[in-house]
């Protein structure tokens, strides 16, 4: 059985770009990702997770990507396939409504945002492993978007990097079944000590509520 | 089109994990990986990659994963399911034959061989991107083991940390259809500037044969 | 005889934190280095070396601190000495003019700032390394502050990276003498391949200019 | 006052390059060395910080240089100036009595040995994060060798990621007082929160002999 033992001065939440180009109707790549979204009811159980672990005291980390900017890419020599198809169509582009996050998702006071990412790691050329360390934190439940890009490249290197990883995989969404497929039954599972539901995540972490927490250092 | 133009200065070829155990009738995984691996030839493959790049002018890196050692992981706290795997059947155990590679896909002179890594991606705490940088490489083309978890790890970080990567997509194998589907059509492409067979990519490189270097610094 | 070559192409100039707060009359930094400053003029000659690199064609980068925002290293169970001294007195203060550039060594068109930095390191917790590789750079030039600290460990970093630094001596200054020669004399020669002065630089890279960049990629 | 508490769970000692080379009549940088380590006892200094630690249960990590290979640095482009030493002199000559650690400073059961480095700092390019993560250290007790390169190098990384270090001031050193001065009183200081005596050290730790670690995870 796997273990879902969360404690509170060693664990976090991690949320990737819950941006409206994402998830709100009229975002840009809203319209690849609803079917999917609908069906599995991410965004509520995103909010229901972020939610619980505010309330349980887990403190709650923002992995989100490069918001777009004039200039960006222009003078790169070396463009990621993801990159080029990120300027294309100016995905979460800087100052706009599609790079913002809807009021139920959006950081809160003691959240901790971490520099926006390049590609599709959270950890990569950002200091979100820095910030992870300087609270503490050791373990990290996972929930976000896109499930087969950001959210298993966020996956994978927190595994390379040391942690310990619960993904929760209906608080995810990606194109299609075969995407959601690949992400969360071939790959992820390699590097995820946990796959859960949002309902199981939040039994997990609900009692810690009211928990004190010990002091460490 | 895909641009397949690699300047022998600036290009390497990245082998993962060519190791008995892997690839060899008797390794603790070939059992798993022979289906795919005969149906697409990828043995023959890699050598016939290699072979060429070496004769083309192409520097050869090599990165592998951690040999087993009695002790490893014992003393973790957090130890991901991938590692789990590898810990349990001590895959590639240190001296022994399963750890070794076959005589046609060893390294040769003037190969660079890597910091072993310790879960799936060739540059997560190793010297790779040290190693790829000193001699002052941009472009990596790919062939090895497993197109799921190593090989689609170091490509996801070589995106990541701005390399532009080929995949030789004959020249990996993994353990089913469904494997190789979610790594080589669903999430490499989108790191992967190239996806290429081994003779296409014979073809790209042999031109380079003769070529001469033009100094750089 | 130390090498002062620079091909356009993989060659950089690396600024760093070139704020109010360090570099201008009334910064909350300033009293503490300008006597330093003032005698080596490293203002006007950070300026010199920056306004040859533009006219030259060697791409500018800026490295530069973390402004301080309300909330910054509360939460942190580890800091840092020096990151405890810039909390205390808030240097860099977002939203304040000790956290701006003064104009003539602002960034421009096409010059790449990187995420800012917690502690030291340009590179350390940034994208400071993905955005050199992603534009070919092999070769940096560095000029900026503090020479003991940002700019001591900026140049660690790079060597440690696998880059090839030059060390504008004149362009950087410290608190005292005695910084100044434990960074310049005793520390950064191991990590540089060159410490040279502005004049120097100047007269290498002004030939640069109007030089054809040949195509790499 | 200085915090020297260390909670056996959360803490680890870090032992820089003790080989013989550096330490032992007859390495080939002891004569440089050994007026200043001579003077304050550095080698039996790390002895007794080392077996203290042991009998403290505070777990041991090595970090140590690259040993010298036939065909090191031969095709880089680029050496830092501290490499082209090393390679010069063979350093650490891998498979000679230089390379070879004392036995009283040798790992032991449990110990925890890095991958090798190549520049200065026990961080760059190697395990030594992960290591420290995988046991979810957080504070790091620093000795060894030597202070203003590999030293130094590795404490400003430390604080770059994000663990809380100590320095044992009389358990290094290195060429001259000028260079300890340089390493132990200008620069480390920004880096460390603590700078001790062995002695002190010995003390602050002794305490926990016999102490129940927690269960954590």
């Amino acid at each position: 059985m796997t273990n879902l033992t969360f404690e509170k001065e060693i664990s976090a939440l991690v949320v990737i770009d819950p941006y409206n180009d994402f998830i709100s109707e009229g975002g840009k790549v809203w319209d690849r990702l609803k079917g999917v979204a609908e069906a599995n009811q991410c965004i509520p159980k995103m909010v229901q997770v972020l939610d619980t672990a505010r309330r349980a005291g887990i403190r709650v980390f923002y992995a989100l990507h490069r918001r777009y900017r004039a200039g960006d890419y222009e003078t790169w020599k070396y463009v990621a396939p993801i990159q080029q198809a990120a300027w294309n169509r100016k995905t979460f582009e800087f100052g706009t409504w599609g790079a913002e996050i809807p009021s139920e998702l959006k950081p809160g006071p003691g959240d901790i945002v971490a520099a926006e990412h390049w590609c599709s790691s959270g950890f990569a050329n950002t200091d979100l492993d820095l910030q992870l360390k300087k609270h503490g934190i050791h373990k990290l439940i996972v929930v976000g978007l896109i499930a087969h890009t950001c959210v298993e490249a966020t996956v994978r290197y927190a595994a390379e990097l040391g942690y310990e990883v619960t993904v929760v995989k209906d608080a995810t969404a990606s194109y299609s079944d075969e995407h959601m497929h690949a992400a969360l039954e071939v790959n992820i599972p390699n590097y995820a000590s946990a796959m859960v539901t949002a309902d199981e995540i939040v039994v997990a972490i609900s009692s810690l509520a009211g928990v004190e927490v010990a002091a460490r250092s």
